[in-house]
């Protein structure tokens, strides 16, 4: 399989979290891919017309996006325990990935504003929404940060993942001051092998 | 279930054209919802920390989001096959599911850069940006739109959400200039009762 990927998106990180914790890392190519929302990348929209990362290229030659269908086919592919099979745990599972791909899209489109727009063009109410957005995430986060104890599914992966993203990118936003539990919670998670081999450069 | 919703989201309608085609509609209470990126609503942060619909609360008082998530949740209510359970069937599906997503994401930020952002503080690139992607994303679903013919699952549902929100918020863009193979497999998916009860307003 080849893996269209950029080391600082968070969204390629959950995949690789997956593929790490499937097994399934050494049978995945990466071949590096820098996208932005102003300049596409042919190569990328060549497979995924969205022109975004991560995109799949499976052995079979079928182009797989976006990061959920992704880690589905990986969980897939490896009969694995990722992505729960049915009932409450699959709920909760799918529904925290949702909560981390939302933080996740709140802090990429912080970023944008702040980083890539010109600066007198920035819009400070959009800025406050996006960032009440993810406060109120991670308060979601907190509201639940006991059943978050033990757990290694996607909805786990992809919440660690938003957490980190933020430590990466947004560190004087302190989400941890907001979720005491949550900050607990993620001192433990951060020791998982498969996170420590996807921080992000 | 109780569905947070608005009649012109086309995220929402993905998921009530699913409930329509599972035979659910008549389980589901519709609870009106407005929502914006810079106005946030408590009725709906209290059930989806992200604030943004749909959200769904299950007969069990659940809470599910996003989109993606609470399509499969009612297709395992249903035990429906809007959701294909394996093999190549079903990651067409979830791809394609991927792909209208992507391409109502980028419909709505240019709905926000061009109707909600203040006028002084839009970015023409961005715009053309959010365009080339949506132009690109209708390309792609040209370039498989014989295998769009005969399937009623999530991929062509979303697909079908895509393009009605283009023709309701950006008709002047003309999608169907760009592929007339899909147009004409609009013309006959418009035909579903679905469809027809959903229209946005």
């Amino acid at each position: 399989m080849k893996l269209f990927y950029a080391p600082t998106s968070p969204f390629v990180r959950k995949v690789m979290i997956s593929a790490h914790e499937l097994g399934l890392v050494d049978r995945i190519e990466l071949v590096p891919a820098a996208v932005s929302p102003i300049n596409r990348n042919a190569d990328v929209v060549a497979q995924n017309p969205l022109g975004k990362i991560p995109a799949l290229v499976t052995d079979d030659g079928v182009a797989l996006y976006d990061s959920r269908v992704i880690c589905q086919y990986l969980n897939s592919v490896a009969s694995g325990q990722v992505i729960p099979p049915e009932g409450p745990a699959r709920w909760t599972a799918l529904r925290d990935e949702a909560l981390g791909d939302g933080l996740m899209d709140a802090a990429v489109l912080i970023r944008y504003e702040t980083f890539v727009r010109p600066e007198p063009l920035r819009w400070q109410e959009w800025i406050d929404g996006k960032f009440e957005a993810a406060r109120s995430a991670v308060r979601g986060i907190e509201a639940q940060a006991q059943a978050l104890e033990g757990r290694n599914d996607i909805g786990v992966i992809s919440i660690a993942c938003a957490l980190g993203y933020l430590d990466f990118r947004n560190p004087e936003f302190d989400w941890a001051a907001l979720a005491p539990r949550t900050a607990k919670w993620f001192a433990g998670y951060k020791a998982h092998p498969s996170f420590q081999a996807t921080m992000p450069k």
